[in-house]
This record gives C-alpha cells, sequence and structure tokens, in this order.
C-alpha cells in the first residue's frame, strides 16, 4: 500500500484515542491527533477509562509520568481494549531509568498483546534485555542506531516484535520498524526533533489513530506515522526563519501534520527495508 | 449594555479565578485568563481548595480529567464558593461518555446553582436527559444546532436554564447563550475551532472571568465571553499565512485575546436574540 | 566569571534535571531546560522518584499544584538527592495563599538545605515572616521591589539567605539574587512577562540546570539564569510583530534561550551588585 493512503484512511475515519498519558506532553499529544485527522480522549481514573475506552477504537498507554492510579487505569483500560479488540500502543517513556518505569512496561506487556510498542533505544532494549544505559527519557549514545550497527539492531528488533508479537518502532537519528520477519529503517527527521520535549510522545498519539485506521496492516501503519512525523520535521525546518528556535519549531511540526496528506506523505517518506 | 463592555471591566478589575480543570489544555486556560485581563490560580487538591478559593472571585469546574482526588476537591471548593457568593462556572467535558463524567456533573448541578454551565450540545443534553449520543468530547453531529433547529434548541436551552437556574451557554456551529427567558444566538467563530484542543476549556476560564467582573448580568457576561472567542477565532483565522497549520493559529487565538479591547469585541460581535 | 559563562557550562554538560512541578507550566519547562541546554525529566510518584532523582545532577521543586502524593514525593526525592550532594531548587508557588503551600514550603526548607529559593516577593515574604498579602500565585504590588525600597529588600533577602544558607532569588520588575553576603539587581526583562503563565516556573527550572553545571558558584549560576530569563524576555519583546500578542510572546522567550550563547548572554545582562 501507498504510505499516503494510511494517513488518508486517519482523515477518512477520525479514529478516536484513549491517551493514558504524561502531563508533560499531553497538550501536544491532544493537537497532533487532531491535526493527523484523529480525535483524542483523555483520562486516567480507573473509575472513567473502562467507559471511555469503549467508545474509542484505540488506546495509548504512555507510562512518563506514571503514578499508582494512573498504573491501575493502564490495565483496567488495557483488559477493556483488548477485550474490545483495540488497536493497542505503549510508550515505555523512561523504561530502563527506574524500576517502577521497567517493571510497569513488563508488566504491561506480560498482560496484553500490544499492537505497537514504541520508545527509544535505550527503552526497548531496557525491556528486552533487564539491563540498560537509559538517561532519563532520552536515549543513551552508546546504544544509538546507526550506519554501522543498522543490521544488528534490525536483528534485535525483529527478536523483540516476534517475543511480544508486536510491531516494534525505535525511534532515533535513524528510525526502526519492525515485525516478526521484516524491518524497514526510516531516515526522515531532523536533528532538533531531540531538542524539544513531546516528539516521541506525539508519534505516539499519532501512531495509534494510524492503527486504528488501517487495522489490518499495523506494520504499514506504525512505518507510515513515523515517516509522517519526521517528515513533519523536516518541513517544520525548512520554515525556520532567523530568530525562530525551538518553541516555533515545535509549533511548525504540528502545523506541517495538519496541513499534510497522502501525496506529500508518499513523496516525502524516506524508507527502505533493511 | 455594550458587549465590548464586559471586557473593560474584566481587564479593569483583574478578577482571580479559581480552576479545577483537566491537565490536558490547563495551559491555554491560564494564558487566556491573563490575555483577557484576569488572573488564573490552578488547584485541584482537597486541602488546598478551600483555602484558594476564598481568596479568588469566581471557580472554573472543568471535568476533563476527574479523578477521585479532583472530584472531592470540586465539591469542597464549591461549597465555599458558594458561601462566598462567588460566580461558579461548570464545564461537564465528556458529560454522556461516561458514567461517571454524567454522574459528577449532574451531583454538581445538583449540590450547587452554578451562576453559568458551558458545554457542547451533546454533552448538556445528556445533562438535561440522562441519555446522548455523545462521541468522546466532541457534540455528536446528530445533535448539532442548525438554522433549521434553531428555535427548538433555543426552547431546549431556556428550559435547562429555568430547570439550573444557570445561564447555558452551549457552543459549536452556532452557539446558544440563554437564561430561562431570553436566548442568543453567536455567529462568531471558524471551523477551524474544532481542530485544536482546548477551545471550550479556554472559553469557560475566560468567561468565568466576565461573570466576575459583571457579576449583575451573567447573560450578558457569557453572551460576551462566547463573541469575544468566536472572534478571536475569525481574527486568528485572518493572519494565517501559507504553511501555518493548527499550532500557529491556536497561538493566534490567545493573541487575538491579549490585544482585544471592548470597542473591537463590540464591532465584531454578531449576535441576535432569538 | 563572566556570565555568559554559566550558560556554556550548560550546553557543555547537558545537565539532568528531575523536575516535581506543576502541570499548569510544564511543559514549558521541560522545553525550556532544553532549550539551555538542560535535560529535563518528571515524575511525583513517590515510588518512582528515588530512582529517578539518582540518575539526575538537580532538582526542582515546584509546588504549584501540589496534592498529597507530590508532597510526599518532594520528601522522598528531597532526601535522596539532599544524600547525594545534589543541586536543590525551590520554587515555593503560591506560599502565602493558602496555609497547605505555605506549610509545605516552611517544612521543605526546615528539613532540606536548598541551593537556591527563587520566588516573587510575596511568596518569598510569606516564608520569612508567616504573613503576607500574597495575591494568588502573583506578587502583591504593596509588597514590590522598587528603587526606592531596593536596599532594604536586599537587606531582607540576605537575611533570609542567611537564615535558610541557601542563595535567594526574588524575580519581579528588578529582580534580586542573594546570599548572606551579597545581593545583585538585574534590571532585564520586561513588563509582558507578567502577561503570560510560567515564565518563574521557567526560570526556575532553567535555574536549576544552572546550578548543576556551576556546581561551585551557586550565586552566580542563580545571578546568570536571571539575566538569561530576562534577556530573553527583551529579545522576545523586540521581534513582536503587529497583531502578535501573548502566545507569540511566549513562545519567543523559549526560542530566544535556544538561540542564546553565553557571550550574548555576557553583553546583554544588566546587573549590579548592591
Amino acid at each position: 500500500m501507498n504510505i499516503g493512503t494510511y494517513l488518508d484512511n486517519v482523515r477518512a475515519t477520525t479514529p478516536l484515542v484513549h491517551n493514558i498519558t504524561n502531563y508533560v506532553t499531553v497538550h501536544d499529544v491532544a493537537n497532533i491527533l487532531l491535526a493527523c485527522g484523529g480525535s483524542p480522549i483523555m483520562t486516567d481514573e480507573p473509575d472513567d477509562v473502562e467507559d471511555i475506552t469503549s467508545i474509542c477504537g484505540g488506546l495509548n498507554i504512555n507510562i512518563g509520568t506514571l503514578n499508582k492510579r494512573s498504573i491501575e487505569a493502564m490495565f483496567i483500560a488495557g483488559r477493556k481494549a483488548a477485550s474490545l479488540g483495540h488497536a493497542m500502543l505503549l510508550d515505555p517513556v523512561g523504561a530502563g531509568a527506574s524500576r517502577l518505569r521497567t517493571e510497569t512496561a513488563k508488566r504491561l506487556i506480560a498482560d496484553f498483546r500490544f499492537t505497537t510498542i514504541r520508545g527509544n533505544i535505550s527503552e526497548i532494549l531496557a525491556l528486552a534485555s533487564g539491563g540498560s544505559s537509559t538517561r532519563g527519557v532520552d536515549a543513551s549514545l552508546a546504544d544509538a542506531v546507526t550506519e554501522a550497527n543498522l543490521q544488528a539492531k534490525a536483528d534485535f528488533a525483529k527478536a523483540f516484535a516476534a517475543e511480544t508479537d508486536a510491531v516494534i518502532a525505535i525511534t532515533g537519528a535513524i528510525d526502526l520498524v519492525a515485525d516478526a520477519t521484516r524491518c524497514y529503517a526510516v531516515r526522515n527527521g531532523t536533528p532538533r526533533m531531540a531538542s524539544i520535549t513531546g516528539s516521541g510522545c506525539q508519534l505516539s498519539g499519532m501512531m495509534t489513530a494510524f492503527l486504528v485506521a488501517n487495522r489490518e496492516s499495523p506494520l504499514g501503519a506504525a512505518l507510515a506515522a513515523v515517516c509522517a512525523m519526521g517528515l513533519a520535521g523536516e518541513i517544520a525546518e525548512s520554515r525556520m526563519q532567523p530568530g525562530d528556535g525551538n518553541s516555533t519549531y515545535s509549533d511548525r511540526i504540528i502545523d506541517a501534520i495538519s496541513l499534510m496528506d497522502g501525496a506529500t506523505l508518499e513523496r516525502g517518506a524516506k524508507y527502505e527495508l533493511l
């Protein structure tokens, strides 16, 4: 399928996405979901999540500022979403940086078959191996996916996809999107995306909408979302004027998603099957 | 009274507004309150809300990401605000979408006489009738206020105003602002306002400041706030450049409010008594 | 030391800062930390804060939307950070406006030696004297630091610095930065900074990164951060175009920080030893 079609399908169906996410980047997650053609709803109250998940098509669980209440809500919402066959995404923010984050992410993966797990390389390593050099919420340089280790990292991604039965999206300077048998590398994006908060969280929210609108092909949907986010970063970069800095850049990413159509995404997507 | 005067009264008195609101749009609520000339303060801790409400002039209760703690805080703050005769606004975000939201909003309405209740048509229907087709936090198309059903919806708004003894503000493509005997239709705004998160929450925060600064005329104050928000959306739209998208649009709405004076509001307000 | 060097040291070392902060301005705090060259991480779950604080170099405690859970987290994180010798900053948002805020801030100061305490004059007065005219989260006009009372306020700041063994940063139209023996006045900034939410919270986050990167000279680090924030406000002001308002201004402050280097800060900083 044409990569742009995945986006067109989002705009055609307005998928409703339930987000249990952190309070740092939640506003951006809501806005990028609207910008790509989805519809966001947020709740992390255990007594509220079953009803809200029930009216949605997808569940985006992001552990960025997890707490006991929201963890309880993640499991309740997860059980309901799983029972309804919803698209489910896990963003294990900071896995490897604290026991609570690592263990919560592992318990979630043990209890639910996520459609997609999206994180940076250090977070994904922490979940796969139990040991990692995570530096807070940013990936460790030592872990980074590079041209030199691309095939080894792709093999890792496919193995973790096989283990979890999920599409694995590992984002960084080079992004990897894999299922058990295939791994794509994506070379969209710009270095400046690492200098603003929330581009990963935004991608997870948007990706959930892509998964809902393209239930038959989660690998393609995840790949298309990764390309769309990176392309938006490139478009934003191309519009920077003298004096513009991080905050303007951040706004322009959401601007670019709101203006992107399938044809633009198809032309701009830079991916290859490894 | 001139519609613009309601805004001038806000800027002249800097009303302090206590907001118990959701963490998705809270930043925008704070900024629009400052932009219109008010002063925001947020707290949802039961042990903190009495003191904070006491130093304010108005209380804005928004149930967008309610939880057990914040619900408790809503009732404690509500009792204190009611005892002090403060302006009180309820924004029943997602009423109709979950039992907890619908029941919490109904309990709040049962316990307190709100100065104003502001929501989309599906949320207000859920509170009036107990049954609705709410689709998440967005209004259902089937419920929408249109030119064809305008008088019937106005009658509904007046009846709910009579039932609750509150001014009812129902916002959408056409907005309705009613008390028990009069209903205004407002035709400010642009369709793009539905594509960003938080324009409703922002309006509720700003409206509370208008209610505090114009205690003698809540119907006029709510009407003026609705006109101001819609006019800001039009001004923002008029400033969009090629390449600008949702995030720039969102910023420009707050920009427009921060620059708006009473004379501009008076000239731009588009309302009629039905 | 050259004032600009403090900023250069942040960019050279990417200090990781743990923030327990309010959900109103948390997104701006994360972004300004990234913009100045630091790296933010947020968590307020008692079971998560020890691990997260352990991998950081500094702890920024902001009581803006404190609750029982986050208060518990503040003390747990504080004990761990203190035991590790981390830079610790307290931003007592709304101290004086509620008993819970005043008492929590006082308990934190009693339990921990903060590297720096940063607030507006009303908040700092509330902590020093137990009585204040705090108006919500904004400083009372009656308390304001002016040219007429500058020396008296400087003496107060030095006395409170001696009492707490912390650097005291009091921000407003004129900022004061003091230790027990020296007090600087800073005259950077513009009045418009008071019309947006979060410039104080942003400064506290950024200042913590300056403190981590310049452990040997907290007074200079706090002074440099205050100058940087005010200078960013001036740069943002200079870029305002017709039709630009509060939200654009807010974005341009973070833009300016992201583009600022030590030489620019050194040239633009306006401070004097009183």
